[in-house]
């Protein structure tokens, strides 16, 4: 059956996943003489570094994905596959759809990573993470939705449930999210909110690692710190939590003494920051995975014992570095593995051998809140505005470059130095009419006649 | 209970919505020694007239909509309710709310109305309206996932009715609609898919009337019909909707002999544009209502037989009018009703008479897709681009003018010169991990090596 295609036919080259890699993949096998199919659930690519400003209504769903099929339409040796991909046969070189079958003659696999709640699947309804345009979208109806009813609480446990805003993650993602509710909660609700005092608004970082964004340098992190407590925020490390429902959560904290302490804290609002796994799809490729589940790769990024299939992102544990210890799950790492796997596939179609992978770290960065960040490349170590301003250009100019939307520096800009977010919308999804409830009630009109905090 | 209050306090102005009537009504009370309470189920004022570029993906929905705290953010005598009604006593001047009550001194009803089914509510599940986000939204997500699975349709009938879209209804919305399903697939389908032929589109618009758009001139509706033909949208006047399901709709209309011919049309798409009506809010009011359910005023706005309670917008039969027809159900109605009521209420309070309402008509027009459109104004005419640049002006000014946003006219400007559609995400209701279903089949996967159509 194959002899006739390869005779006839360019080589079929399938990537799996339209995300920074994936997409990557697509666009540096341009010119190549192959068929490439990029397959994907989702009919968008996002940009993740700025998913938490969509879930803080700084910035619409709209203005961080694209369609990938434009983002491919010129791409005329490329075709975008809405699918759902259900199992990989590495040796019939075949991927099982949900609905049909595909085969590749190189594969290059590239489908990311999801919400990981440590065997604690039961926490994911109360505690949303942060990997899609849903969760974004969710998250920022939770909060909306928090403060408006804080607005009109009678009960002042309620009320203070309302304004408790935990985040669960030291990573990059619960950072930025923590900062960002903070100051949402300083501005808009200051500007804007008539009965509730903004000063009530309470955010808790919790960490259960010695520090957060350990990514970084130590000192770096302790300046984030800083500047978390700066914006109000709580951060509480070597904290780990032991329960979440719809009240809030229980921490489990060392006291000075080393007896574990257990803490309740009631909270109408939990987030999850605190891990990603690839997706259960690995299992079915029947290839060693480390600990985490991620595919361990050889040293040219293919899959042990199958020259034809790459992996590539943060569903993958690259172990060839100098101190042996995996990359960082970033955009950068995916990017500059998709380059190397497109020139190993255009090597290999001239039977030459495929290229080494060489990361190349430009260095890292993390963004809290309006005005604060941190960043580190090579010797350099930015804290402050002077690193929240680098943070900006680098975001903008990315997303300029993969958008080349002027919309968005502009929706950008104006939500950051107004304040006034065009995205705070709080919408649900659209219902048959038989499924729509009635509104939830535990929220009062105010007294008659009650006179209005600011105008006081 | 009441003197005291009268006497301590300033008088109590209770706005029953925040659309276009609601929010002129609050902005027009700015200066008053009144308290305004806006009460809204949504806690963002909509820009109706560009609500289906949401639906066709042409704008993100925070371009076209602003939280109303934001809105009335600098207005310290204005406060916000995010809050649904469910009831009116004029007798006791109380609002009854799901969670609580609401007294006031004035009422401003302008609640605008909902999608009507005409009696066939089980419709609506297979034929969205467009009234809200969550509606636009999920006509969005329909229309572009019928283009995705007739791409990968196998069967040539399946293909044919993914590929079908059948609007009801030939008013501004419907007509709206067709249109720009007609562009979306003449210009995206055409650059970005490969195997579909956006020849194969079919727009179908069913109007029941001998005409669309009936509130212009004959002469200009029949130029609007010839303008949708010119993008192959199929104009059926006089046509009946009999049925409605999932595979399409069954029409009814009258042969040349006056014969009625029932006709099924298979189509996955079917859109609502074809009435709306008041809410149920209205019958509670016990007050006279036209056969159409909205509220009878008097030529003062007000409620027969209470002088503090005014009805504005499409809620409202305005019969006091020249020819005794009730005014259309359009913004400019709305917004000169609100400065009238603003205006009567400043007069009782210093015990003079109201105001009695003068409707002055600007004009009407109504788009037709990119480049074409229809509008009158006094005796002028006019059609095709000239009536397009003129509507594109008048609602960029309009929507600037309340959202103030640069992006809005860069998106738009965006997506109209470059075709490329930022806000085309298809993306769906963030559900708790078990409500999540598998994606549906009937569509396939590529006969591997399939060559793509754009690249043969």
């Amino acid at each position: 059956m194959r002899e006739p295609r390869e005779q006839k036919r360019l080589p079929h080259v399938v990537i799996l996943g339209a995300g920074f890699g994936g997409l990557t993949a697509a666009q540096s096998l341009r010119r190549a003489p192959v068929r490439v199919t990029v397959v994907d659930r989702r009919n968008h690519h996002l940009f993740q570094p700025l998913l938490y400003q969509v879930a803080m209504a700084g910035l619409s769903p709209a203005d961080i994905a694209s369609p990938i099929r434009s983002v491919l339409r010129g791409q005329r040796n490329a075709t975008v596959l809405l699918a759902e991909v259900t199992s990989i046969d590495l040796e019939r070189r075949v991927l099982q759809l949900s609905d049909g079958t595909l085969e590749y003659d190189y594969l290059i696999y590239a489908p990311g990573t999801q919400n990981s709640y440590f065997g604690h699947d039961e926490w994911e309804r109360f505690a949303p993470g942060l990997k899609s345009i849903e969760d974004a979208v969710e998250i920022r109806r939770r909060v909306l939705v928090a403060f408006e009813r804080a607005e009109r609480a009678i009960d002042d446990d309620e009320r203070k449930r309302l304004l408790t805003f935990v985040v669960i993650g030291g990573g990059p993602t619960g950072v930025e999210l923590a900062g960002a509710i903070a100051e949402l909660s300083k501005t808009v609700l200051a500007r804007e909110f008539r009965r509730t005092d903004p000063a009530r608004t309470k955010v808790i970082l919790i960490e259960a690692g010695p520090r957060i964004l350990p990514s970084f340098d130590e000192e770096l992190s302790l300046r984030a710190v800083d500047q978390l407590s700066d914006l109000g925020v709580d951060v509480r490390l070597g904290a780990r939590v032991n329960a979440i429902d719809q009240d809030g959560v229980v921490i489990a904290q060392r006291a000075a003494d080393g007896r574990a302490e257990t803490e309740r804290v009631e909270a109408r609002t939990v987030l999850w920051g605190a891990g990603v796994a690839p997706t259960p799809l690995a299992k079915t490729l029947g290839v060693p995975l480390d600990r985490g589940g991620r595919v361990i790769v050889e040293p040219d990024l293919t899959l042990p014992g199958h020259r034809e299939a790459f992996a590539i992102g943060d569903a993958v544990a690259f172990l060839h570095t100098p101190d042996g210890k995996p990359l960082p799950g970033v955009s950068p790492v995916a990017m500059q593995q998709a380059r190397t796997v497109a020139r190993s596939i255009v090597r290999a179609m001239h039977g030459e051998a495929h290229e080494r992978f060489e990361y190349f770290d430009k260095g890292t960065m993390a963004t809290i809140g309006r005005k604060r960040a941190i960043a580190q490349t090579g010797a350099l170590r930015l804290t402050g505005f002077a690193a929240w301003l680098t943070w900006l250009v680098v975001h903008i100019w990315y997303l300029i470059g993969f958008r080349n939307r002027l919309a968005v520096m502009f929706g950008w800009a104006y939500s950051y130095f107004t304040y006034k977010r065009g995205a705070r919308l709080i919408t649900d999804h659209w219902k048959p009419p038989e499924e729509r409830e009635a509104p939830q009630a535990s929220v009062r009109a105010p007294i008659a006649g009650e006179r209005p905090r600011a105008s006081a």
